[in-house]
């Protein structure tokens, strides 16, 4: 029962997630008049602020991971057993779906869309090693010094890696996946997908390993 | 006496708050020589600020609603009597209305104005139920868990919901009728606003509901 | 000696409030090509983050008031004595004198300007008195729930009133006689000074009185 | 060994600053087709919000300096002995270094390049002087009333600091001398760099210097 309601929180909360990063996205397409800068300005600030808020409402439930390579991690620190980590990503890519179909059916658009936007190439998947990689270091460093904190970093880092990454930070398999189903600011071409997930996975595998190493030697100090 | 304050920062309150949302919206008009988005940006970031510290300064006084469908949501969970939630409606439609009319004369404007901004049709009404399940979300989601954390999540949430939801996320039915009062970024034909209304309170029952299991479950485990 | 050091930090505080908002203001101007919206959207996020991050500083030390209206509310509600209070206001228009000279000099620009900006009108006067009602509202309603945010609140405030507000809110007589000295975005004609400065002390006594009976209450509930 | 682990823990964080400067100052300037002004004020939040993050992260295992300057007035203040402090600064340039190439290799760009934006003049020079005087007020005066707040003022503090300062407030010399290698938005030619770091070291000593004596007054009052 209580396992229903984690799984409904992860599920509401990813698509309010990607509501949120749609739906923004589409605004500033149609606002902006081309000037794709004040675009993304719009989408990242919408989305870090949404995810702070989100993270808020969802963590005290399911730990509002919204994520697949968040929950990985879980899984492999031993916080989360592996049946458990399943049913949390077919819960996440299942609310992500949702998510991108609201966000259209608010915008009056064709619910079901595929993206042609093509994301490909080393520079885009050491872009979303190096997001992924950066995520996983804010969830890991915050939540070790200052867990109440970690919402309001993750929103923040979103932000910022809209901005430093040539990829736009999708930072999440889930999200990569569902933005497929969107012809919009935000989509990204099924073909592309691949790529951005094997990357988004191999950053969080080596945050991981690289913040167990650091900061066990903190502790033993 | 003491009830009289109460409803003083009610007024008070809601009026500052349309102030900030109508003055920021023909500020960001007259600036933005047409682009749409930058006004949108500003009126987006101004309106988030504006609400953290109304919500801080009004809410040790009278909880700081400033919007019906949030005195509805209290009544019905019995933190309010009736007789109360009716009062605190009228004086927020009265401040709501001042506040209006504060932005107007600070912009040097005719006081009264009637807005011809239609905003109509299924993916308007969609986006306010949206928007205003979203702004209970946050609300009990934060008081459940952060209560202090409320005025910024507000404030953050908003922020966001101007971008990700089509009708710009009124979510609040005094700030949809008063905004039928200015000729302006921020106005709505009055025709078009008792379909913004039904849609916020149908988001808002939406969320008391889904958010009383949810957080139920929760408590019992 | 201890009274030299509170008049050294009202004195380097509003220096560097005036350096941020008029270094911010000139480089906005430079940059933005004549988009008036984005160099005021930069202009207001800069006040406003620089805000917070001086009270910071400098508010164990004098309470980092940098701002006539609010030494004089503090005389008022007898929390500095009068000599104690002309002697901060000569301090922080020192100070504020000299910020506006410190921004001049980063960028190149004579030392010594005088603007021609008229600001004048019934309506920049009544935005001057909401903005400066709001400052104080803002001090007061935080102050007394809770402090450790003031200096937060006070930097939202700000940059949501640059955007609400017709006069982008000066809200304080030191700045506002000190930018009459600076012929670039933030500079005032020393002729609009006079009622700039009677409406941000009439506001301010306006929010004195409303926000002592509105608290008065609660206190006695 | 631990002291292995906060070197890396300098090394990483300041790559991953270098990496948040210099790819969203690409990221900007691709996008926002020749306006500046959106171009900075994207790197301005990015930069600002990614400082927060990074703070967090690696603060508990290093003190997450970043920067020769800060390490500089950690050993003046006898935080840090001479030795720890000259591998600091080694880290950080080597971390710094990487950053810039991370940045160029994300947005698929020549790894190696040289700036050719020349920086120079006085104006410039007391920008950098003024900018690096703030950041460490900003550091000495939180870490004293406040150290959980430091990271976000010194996040918010360099967000301003982009836009009042003529020099966009580099105040740290590794980040000087890395940002020198890259042809973009974010670079500076190795001529004026010399320059640069000069007016930084004088900016921080003043700031040890004046907010020595002036807390010193307050603690003994």
């Amino acid at each position: 029962m209580t396992q229903a309601r984690r799984f409904a929180a992860e599920t509401v909360g990813t698509a309010l997630l990607l509501a949120v990063v749609v739906g923004s996205g589409i605004m500033g397409e149609r606002l902006a008049g081309g000037n794709v800068a004040i675009a993304l300005l719009a989408n990242s600030i919408a989305t870090g602020a949404g995810l702070v808020v989100l993270i808020h409402i969802f963590g005290p439930v399911s730990g509002a991971h919204f994520n697949p390579a968040v929950t990985m991690m879980a899984a492999i620190r031993r916080e989360l057993p592996l049946a458990g980590a399943i049913a949390y990503i077919a819960a996440q890519l299942a609310g992500a779906v949702a998510g991108v179909w609201i966000a259209h059916a608010m915008f009056g658009e064709p619910v079901l869309q595929l993206s042609d936007t093509l994301r490909g190439g080393p520079a885009q998947g050491f872009s979303e090693f190096v997001a992924t990689f950066g995520l996983i270091a804010t969830i890991l460093g915050t939540g070790r010094s200052l867990p109440g904190f970690t919402p309001v970093a993750v929103g923040l880092y979103i932000t910022a890696a809209y901005w430093f990454t040539a990829s736009t930070s999708f930072a999440n398999p889930a999200v990569t996946l569902a933005r497929s189903l969107t012809d919009s600011f935000a989509g990204i071409a099924l073909v592309s997908v691949p790529l951005f997930v094997a990357a988004q996975l191999a950053g969080a595998i080596a945050a991981v390993g690289f913040f167990s190493w650091l900061f066990k030697a903190e502790a033993a100090r």
